[in-house]
């Protein structure tokens, strides 16, 4: 899936060491004290269900492609995967979602009211995180580190906004850029464009323009996320963890949904509008299976593939103006190998 | 109820100023842009609910009385009462209140996963809020602000965390010092502490020891919670906005529910803790009436309002701890009064 490099320490395995390494750091952040079973035992569950440390990994690379040390951005790398799992536990409260991971959603597990209070406490975490930066970093960039992930937390909730209000209200005239703009914010600038932008804002201490990332994270993260949502329709249970078709319980506006809409017949938009006003708990599986059949039949899941593998395209010739300047280094090549493990990962 | 000192402006008055100075840069912070109605147009929705402005009122007068001015104090102010609301809209959540300051909650008007976000995206907001003082107060003060913030949320997550946890697991054998350590954690600091630490290290510019205001937060933030559970359960709907008796049918462990626990006979121990043990949604009226019966039979609100006097009181005496060096000025009394309206309120 990650390709290797011949000779050279495997892309996989430095992916996970970068990993590991801000994983170790997230839970030194931890306290050792009480109250213990209703919060800090917990934090440690969903940064534990192993994911592949993409935000990390993104962050930790570009610091030491740009020539900077993994000991300046391991807190800040941290501090993403801190936040990215705070996310998820109130987005999977927001979801109504029972698996994570192939295990229990934390408000179904502990219950909702400890579940918001865990999600509001791994992003104090983070920002205790954040400020361990001043010892490796300085004052100033860490400073300007806590900008970036201001504007990160901003456009993720913007996006989020927009695309539980589709739902709520059952928008169902949603075009492809329209899904595309909430992508970019959901999901593109925390997943890929600010890791990038934070590893070489430390690596560089501020002297280049982080905007040449922009482009590169926004079609990474696009491609990505479209994968995601391929995996929760097609996927195997096994491997991807979430309820197989959750997003369809859901009425998530997922580009295959999307195009769906766009291309049945009226008779087959009416019965799907039908559908999405429902509730997810008023779904019965035969009618999840029908919008499934239907996203077969039009062909959906294919566009869909497509169109994330035509974004990975985009995001390999954003990759020659992000990092096309630097020399070559197993880090420029673990991003490389980043952009084609997007599209082909099945987890 | 508050207190009028002749021949100046009322304290009322001022405390009104204070909090409006404090509401309109929170308002300031929230973005004119998209998405409006699911989440900037919803941001202002608690902090719009009148409130005293205690927090703001206390951040804003102890730095005008340790020499400050409301510039240097305003932007900490806000974010203050920016964090408070956001914790507001997930403690609704977590307790499945309905009402919240006379009107419907904002999950139940908005639903659970907008409400969710727009919490979320309100401590983005604070972190702006907090950002912005590198202009009046400089880089350093800014970081020791933060510094106080983070650890005012940390106290708080953890109070939740207990208070949450006690009612998840039906816990009956909480102690009035148990009470007041999870108190102390879940209101005292972010309600009084900081407030009063934060406005006297920006006055002082970090020449102060600030923990002798810990004392006095702490007395003064436990008479306020306790105050706060009486007008739960005494309270007039009218005034207070929230569902009466909502705490009974939380199960929340209050001070009148422990003197329960600790003086009932042992039968009635057993039926109370059967009530516990159920959901709130599986109480009857009647039930939820002859725990409150109980609680009248056992004096335990007169319990509770004399436990509350008292900590004002020791508040009183700490207020010379903490204020008494300072010259007498319209922002000390501001203060004294704050103590006494703590247990006088019945909003």
């Amino acid at each position: 899936m990650i390709r290797l490099t011949e000779g050279r320490e495997p892309t996989a395995t430095r992916l996970e060491r970068y990993r590991d390494a801000a994983l170790n750091v997230l839970l030194s952040a931890i306290p050792a004290q009480e109250p213990r079973r209703y919060l800090y035992d917990l934090i440690p569950n969903y940064p534990l269900r192993a994911g592949k440390g993409l935000r990390p990994g993104l962050c930790i690379a570009t610091c030491l492609a740009f020539g900077g040390d993994m000991e300046s951005a391991v807190n800040s790398a941290a501090a993403i995967e801190m936040l990215h799992n705070a996310f998820l536990v109130h987005d999977d409260i927001s979801d109504e979602s029972v698996l994570r991971r192939g295990s229990p959603t934390m408000h179904t597990e502990h219950g909702l009211g400890l579940a918001v209070n865990v999600g509001d406490a791994m992003n104090v975490m983070a920002l205790g995180l954040l400020k361990r930066n001043v010892r490796p970093i300085g004052t100033r960039l860490t400073w300007q580190v806590l900008g970036e992930v201001e504007h990160m937390l901003r456009e993720s909730v913007e996006g989020q906004a927009q695309e539980l209000g589709w739902v709520r209200d059952n928008v169902c005239d949603v075009t492809e850029g329209d899904y595309v703009r909430m992508t970019l914010k959901k999901t593109c600038w925390y997943t890929c464009i600010h890791p990038c932008r934070i590893g070489a804002l430390i690596a560089t201490g501020g002297g280049m323009d982080l905007d040449r990332f922009n482009r590169f994270g926004c079609y990474l993260g696009a491609a990505f996320q479209i994968q995601d949502d391929l995996l929760n329709i097609g996927g195997d249970i096994q491997k991807y963890g979430k309820e197989s078709l959750g997003d369809l319980y859901e009425g998530k506006r997922t580009l295959v949904l999307i195009h769906l809409l766009n291309t049945c017949t009226s008779e087959e938009g009416e019965r799907l509008r039908c559908f999405l006003a429902k509730h997810r708990a008023g779904h019965t599986e035969a009618e999840v299976r029908w919008v499934y059949e239907r996203m077969v039949h039009y062909d959906c899941i294919g566009y869909a593939r497509r169109s994330s593998q035509q974004l990975a395209g985009a995001a390999m010739c954003e990759f020659q103006v992000a990092f096309g300047d630097r020399p070559d280094s197993p880090d420029k090549d673990l991003i490389r190998d980043i952009i084609l493990y997007m599209v082909e990962r099945e987890l």
